[in-house]
This record gives structure tokens, C-alpha cells and sequence, in this order.
């Protein structure tokens, strides 16, 4: 067990870190940043800050030098820094391989069908000339995503014929990508289960997320699921926990289908905004808990403390913080983002219905 | 209303500094934290850190300068520093007249009877023959405590009788003192109340305490004492909050005699120790609902949300920490001080049982 007045590093300055390093600090770790934004929201709530490049291989090893542990609030960690870590000596929780499945979406695809976890049906895409072969195996209507550093609906594009073809390559920029076959759901959920070193497990309760413009808008928890819908989604997270010998908080986004089937959307090697309603709505937050499991210490539990309703607050929505602030019982939090730009996270809140 | 991204100054870098910084920053706050001491618990979760002592006016009014308005952890504010800080044109809450009056036992106890709250028979004693005027008409048992600068039971002494005049008077160093009547009682209470700008006022459940070496050891949520004496207990607050036109939390611990008196035994303008369970045990924590006050943000619901109970670690009890880790559902809290002295507070745990 890591002892508190230790250091936990994070990569990453946004509103996870933000929310990570305070979860740390409450149980007594000192926090170093590593981030390549300055003024950045996780800097304003740790001990130390370091602004480099996430390529910036003499950077990542000082910062190595002076933290226990590492953790991520991204998964977009290049493979040469998450290396230039482990080989500096430090030991960097999730693994590394859970980074580099998680950043691809074709590994991480092939990835889950290898667990047994299903997806759609998808194929590797590198060229005009792939896209219309594809085409052929999955019809429109589907999906163009770029393989990597896609996010809030960020590099995709929709064909609903086969002539959107061209103009869905242009769209993603003429970058690797995967065709993925659309999938009509009746619900889309996710799973965030948290694992240990010695291989202990836990689960948050399922919750149920709706996205608007591929930015999540909302999530309610518990999910209104059947629970063998449940234990199928939570069976999954332990296949793909186990698999990659993860160590931390883990989400994966599930489609399910009118006819009870589960389709995993993508998978997350870290913490989520749609476990953002653990914080006031769990018996321990998402962000605790990954401290918990990163610092070597028990798990603890998860039990929803009533039924939870998150709403996050994209771009403008922030100008309502007058009014959320004077709702009795509504949670606000606000990341310290200077500008509202649209799309942009810039704030939380919850609401708990305590049994 | 202090929008999101103002800064926030904290005067103090202690553990309650630490609690209102992290309460600052999920609002949207930054934080800038003036403290005496280098590596401070607040230090490390703030935006911004000045170490410069607290008499140093320079420093302050460039404090003033960064910050939209300044709060504080501990009521020893100086009077020349509060108002370097107030003439800096930064409002300051509390409300340095609090602070004034706080800080002086003989002022504090003055005041809270023109206010009609009782507090036990006091003498000022300002030297031995003082003490021995004072012992004629508070007879022994009676406690002699400085004026200033006293607090988890430092700068007091008990005298058992008239002999122990001398050793007590020794005891506390020669220094401007009062003495104070035993009070014998059934139970410590104490009511933490908010108070905003414009009058608002909001009570947390009333708490029950148990000292232990003059050090509170445990805080029990909701108190287990008669409506009235409850109802007795926030009017008495109320009238304090008034009559200092106060904004922000507010703490007053009374001793409650067994004929169902309240003895109002000191008040502290800033949140305060009993008041950690509000963290998990209260739909708004207390460093949460003193943020609210002093940014002029309506304040929160304050309703437990369970039986409360918090223990505080004091100096070695911090080392039971990989046990209270494992214990589901405790709640743990550690403020990163970097050696455990006797009778100094270390972190504390809540547990709360939900209804």
C-alpha cells in the first residue's frame, strides 16, 4: 500500500485530473501534474505542476524521478513516453498495454471480440479505395471514425449512402480509420468497474447515458436494465479487466439492443464522465477508487446511494450556474475552464433522490 | 454573486484552509493561499500560495490585489493585518469585528451575554493578585485560560484549589488571562450555522462532542438532545450572527447541564472541526456552505443525511490508517502533514449510517 505523503503523478491537466488529484489529496497523497497546457484545470488543485510536451522524453523523466506512481486521465498517452516511464522505474498504472489497446479503434475492437465481448461489425479503413470495399461488406447506414485521438464525437463521420464515401474521408482529414457498422440501440450504458493488483473487482452500478452531437448530455444511475443485462455488461468489464491485467478504474460503453443484446461502443482505461455521478451518488467516487486501486489499497465500496441524475455543462450551458447554484440539493462543479467555447466540458452537476 | 474563476483568498494553510480550498475549486474558484508556514496542507491543493508571515503588511496587500475577497481558517488574524487587507479595498469574511471579538476570551464572553447567550461566570486576570481577587468570587474548581492564542486546550490550566493559583498562573506563561467557573455537564454540543449577506441563515444538524486533553476526539451527528435545547441552541447562534452581522460559518460550542441549561462555552468564526462529518453526512458540507456565504451564492441544504460519526486521528493514530483504509465505508481523510506530533491533528474519518 502505497503510504499517504506520497506522490501520485497524473498525465493530464483537464477536469478527470482535476477530479483525480483531489481524490488524492483527501487521502493524503501529493499530486504532480503533467500536462501540456498551461493554466490548466488539474494544475489549480495539485501540489506540483510540470508543462511539457507529452513527447517531451526528458520531462517525463524527471517527472518520474519524483512521484510513485503514475496514472492517466487519458488514454492518448504516446507508447515512447508511457516507456520512457516504466523503464525511468516507475511503475504506471493502468498499463501501458491498456493505453495502447484503448487507443486504437481497431485494436481495441479486435481486442473485445477476442474477450468475447462483442462489438459491430467493423473494418480497417486506410484508403478511398478501402472505404468502398468496405462499403460492400457494411452497408450504409455507417460509421467513419479515425482509428486514434478521436473523442466527443471528434473525427467521425456518417454515410447513409454509399456516395457519402468521399465526402465522410474528407470530413476525418485522409487519416486511418475504421468502418463501423451502425448500430440501432434501445439504450446506450456503461459499465465502470475498478480492479486491484491482486485481481479484486468492483463495480459501480450500471448507468445509462444519452449523447447529443456524440458529447455525452446526461446519465442516470442505476440504469433501468434488466439485471441479466447487468450481469451480462459487468461479466464483460471482468473478461476485459482480467484480460489486460488492469490495474484501476476501467469504463466501457455499451449499446443495448432491442432484442437484449449488448454491443460494446468503445472501452475507456480510466475514469468517465458518466461516472461523474459516483462523486456524491456512490458510497466512494470513481476517483477515489482509482486511487485506491493505483495506490496498491483495498477497493471500496460501491453501493449507488439513490438514484442519481448527472447533467453535464457543455460551452454556454455554464452561463446557468446563477441558477443551479440556488437549486436546493443540486451538486455543482465547475472545472475552472477559462473560455466557454462550444462542445466544451465545462462543468457538472448532480442531482441524488436518496431512497 | 462572485462568479466562477474569481480567486479566493485563504488566510491560514492548515487542514480547515485545505477543506475550503478543495470546497473552492469544485465550484469553479481559484484559490490563493496566504500561510506562514512553507509546505503547507492548503499549499498543496491551491491555485496559488503566498508564505510570508501574517504581520507582513507589504505581502497582505499584494494578497489583496490577487484575490476578489478574502476568508480565513483560524481566528488570529491580526487586527493591523485584517485591516491592511480591508483598506487594500478587499472585502473580508467574516468580517474582521468577528474575528476581534473571537480572539479574546474576556471579549468574546462580553459580548455573547449582551447578546443573552450565557456563558459561565469569567474574571479578566492580569496578575497573580487578580487570580487571587478572581478565586473570591469563582471559587475553585475553575480553569484559568489566556486571553489569546489559545486552542486544543493550550494555554489553559485547572485549578482544584485556591493553592493551585500560583502554578496555574505559571502554567499559562504570565499572560493576560481569564478565569473561567467549572461547569459541570452532561454533554458538549455544538451548532455550526451560515450566514450570507443579506440575512439568510442555515443550520447544520446540531453535534455532539467529546474532548479528550482539551483536543476534540469525536464528533456523534444529529446530537441526541430535546428539540428545545436544539431549537434553544440556533436561536442563541442566530443572535450572535446578528448582532455581528456575519457572513460566512459559524461555530459556537455550548456545554449542556443537566437541569437543560446552555452554557456557551467559546465560539470560533470559521468553520470548525465538529463540523467534518457535513462532509459526506450533510447535503452541503460546511466548507462548501462558507463558500457560498462569503462568494454571495445562496447557501445549500444542510439536512443529514444519516447518523454521523467522526473520529479525529491525533498524532499516532494517523499510523491506523491501513486498517481505516480497508473498513468499508469509512470515510478517510488525510491533510498531508508530514510528521505526527502528539496532539496534533492528522486527518480525521466520518462514518455515516444512512437512515
Amino acid at each position: 500500500m502505497l503510504p499517504p505523503g506520497a506522490t501520485i503523478g497524473i498525465l493530464g491537466g483537464g477536469q478527470l485530473g482535476r477530479m483525480l488529484a483531489q481524490a488524492a489529496a483527501s487521502l493524503g497523497f501529493d499530486v504532480h501534474v503533467f500536462t501540456d497546457e498551461e493554466d490548466s484545470p488539474a494544475s489549480r488543485v495539485c501540489a506540483r505542476t510540470t508543462v511539457a510536451a507529452y513527447d517531451d522524453l526528458d520531462a517525463l523523466r524527471a517527472f518520474a524521478r519524483s512521484v510513485s506512481v503514475v496514472t492517466s486521465e487519458f488514454e492518448n498517452v504516446p507508447a515512447a513516453s508511457a516507456e520512457a516511464l516504466v523503464s525511468a522505474g516507475v511503475p504506471v498504472w493502468p498499463d501501458p498495454r491498456a493505453l495502447a489497446v484503448a487507443q486504437d479503434r481497431a485494436s481495441e475492437k479486435s481486442f473485445l471480440n477476442a474477450v468475447d465481448v462483442p462489438t459491430v461489425a467493423f473494418a480497417e479503413v486506410n484508403s478511398p479505395a478501402d472505404l468502398e470495399a468496405a462499403l460492400t461488406t457494411i452497408p450504409p447506414p455507417a460509421i467513419l471514425k479515425t482509428r486514434r485521438f478521436g473523442y466527443d464525437g471528434l473525427g467521425q463521420a456518417r454515410l447513409l449512402q454509399r456516395e457519402d464515401a468521399a465526402s465522410a474521408w474528407e470530413k476525418i482529414g485522409d487519416r486511418p480509420a475504421v468502418l463501423e457498422a451502425f448500430c440501432p440501440f434501445t439504450t446506450e450504458i456503461s459499465v465502470i468497474a475498478a480492479r486491484t493488483h491482486d485481481g479484486a473487482l468492483a463495480f459501480f452500478d450500471i448507468c445509462e447515458n444519452r449523447h447529443e452531437g456524440g458529447i455525452l448530455r446526461s446519465t442516470l444511475a442505476p440504469a433501468r436494465i434488466p439485471p441479466a443485462v447487468a450481469d451480462a455488461a459487468r461479466a464483460a468489464a471482468a473478461r476485459v479487466a482480467r484480460a489486460l491485467g488492469y490495474v484501476g478504474v476501467l469504463t466501457i460503453e455499451f449499446f443495448l439492443r432491442d432484442d437484449g443484446a449488448l454491443i460494446a461502443n468503445e472501452m475507456a482505461p480510466r475514469v468517465h464522465n458518466s461516472g461523474h455521478w459516483t462523486i456524491e451518488g456512490a458510497a466512494t467516487s470513481q476517483f477515489e477508487q482509482h486511487i485506491r486501486a493505483i495506490a496498491g489499497w483495498p477497493l471500496g465500496p460501491t453501493a449507488a446511494l439513490g438514484v442519481c441524475a448527472m447533467e453535464n455543462l457543455i460551452g454556454e450551458d455554464v452561463t446557468r450556474w446563477t441558477a443551479l447554484a440556488a437549486e436546493p440539493g443540486t451538486h455543482l462543479h465547475l472545472y475552472g475552464k477559462r473560455d466557454a467555447r462550444p462542445g466544451r466540458k465545462m462543468g457538472h452537476v448532480t442531482r441524488v433522490r436518496r431512497e
